[in-house]
């Protein structure tokens, strides 16, 4: 059988992948594993490794980007293969790349899906999902300056929808842009630009550690969450738009919003 | 231990559910299932009963919207208590209100999340997850005349964004809104809107069965995809906004996508 697998590890550690992938990772003939995409905190290669028994191969991003991943692709044509990857497989542009390659070279794919941050986010903030506009990622300040962000949740915040912020990452350096760090980026664009997209009044929800056993969430002024300590890492930014009042409660409840936040929801 | 958590079944089977989730579901006192809010195609309960040795106690809609499950609060109180969800928990409102009550009632509640449509559609169609809009759903035409998803996809596509649109469902009925019928809607409104948002030439991607072992996703013209059969439920559409080449590259090979996509493509 030759044929590519994608298997979503899910959010925190090894008990994260679906029963499937497990299976899927048994059946195998060769099984890789790439960890730079996304952050899963307390993932142990060498643990899944013992309760799998078998070997999995790590993948650079060299390997994965540069090489287009051609010892996958290798690997595919000779047997059954899985790639395992953080979250739900196929959300980050370089999965998809690597499963048109594969087509293109005959080989089979199939995925197995996972717990993803995008869902896992919004379910965390108790916002409604189909109040959510497009999502943007913050980028490091230090080596991109990109006003698109500001602009996304301006235009996002004018058609009353919520928007997500993923926050840049750099795996293999351990580098995790913070809630703090983010939030000052975006006032910082607010002066220039002026518009109430992001000042020290404007609501927003940090979230730390999303599908983790112990996740944080905490809506409140940005003023108040621009030194709030977080935690350890991942994190993601919401800021509401318009508010439902069942939202509103939602993030008074779940969240320690502001109490006040009541009177301004509809 | 009085505690409520909420585990995610994923997509498809019994298989979908993380080894988490699986570890809560044996750590529970007592453990209850709604199967209503989304619709798992080949999941059996009885099946998944024997795997884990334990009876799952099926909530149905009223004994949770109705009566504010209550039911399974007043078992959360007394003891650990599971509520497994299709997909990925608290993206229903239905489970955010629930979580909210739990904590209101002093009722400890966690998370362990779950495959979502949400990411696995988007995985699924090769285009690009912070290049969507606002989701939407399209409801069963003999019950609702709405033009908001007509204006929703109009908006996105005039900010060259793609849109996810579910297709609505009752579970109870075995009633599907299928893909024809979802884009025969769009066409009658666009017959009085006139804005060529949804029209015969416009190109949609059709999703069925999402998540499960043989999804189809095929890329088309509306016109095409009219009558053509997906097989079994659930089902999905997208309406891209702009592409970008690598966008429309993945529409080709791995959703049988029109070859000329390539050329409109940036």
């Amino acid at each position: 059988m030759t044929e590519l697998v994608f298997v979503g590890l899910g959010l925190h550690d090894e008990k994260g992948i679906s029963v499937c992938g497990m299976e899927e990772v048994s059946k195998a003939q060769t099984v890789f594993i790439e960890l730079y995409t996304s952050l899963l905190p307390d993932f142990s290669k060498e643990h899944f490794e013992e309760t799998v028994g078998k070997k999995l191969h790590l993948v650079t991003r060299r390997e994965l980007e540069d090489e287009n991943g051609r010892v996958i692709l290798e690997s595919a044509k000779n047997g059954r293969t899985v790639l395992l990857v953080p979250g739900d497989p196929l959300i980050a542009t370089t999965h998809i790349t690597l499963r048109i390659e594969a087509v293109k070279h005959g080989v089979k794919t199939r995925i197995v899906h996972g717990a993803s941050i995008l869902s896992a986010v919004i379910g965390l903030s108790g916002l409604h999902n189909y109040k959510f506009g497009k999502t943007v990622t913050l980028p490091f300040p230090e080596e991109t300056y990109s006003q698109t962000p500001y602009e996304v949740i301006s235009q996002n915040k004018k058609h009353g929808l919520h928007t997500l912020c993923l926050l840049d990452i750099k795996t293999e350096q351990k580098r995790y842009l913070d809630i703090g760090e983010g939030l000052a980026s975006l006032l910082a664009i607010e002066k220039e630009r002026k518009l109430k997209t992001v000042t020290p009044e404007t609501l927003a929800v940090g979230i730390a550690r999303a599908g983790n056993l112990k996740p944080l969430v905490r809506a409140a002024y940005v003023k108040d969450l621009l030194d709030y300590d977080f935690g350890r890492p991942p994190y993601s930014i919401i800021f509401p738009g318009d508010l439902h009042f069942m939202e509103a409660e939602a993030l008074i409840v779940l969240a320690n919003g502001p109490r006040e936040l009541k009177k301004a929801a509809k």
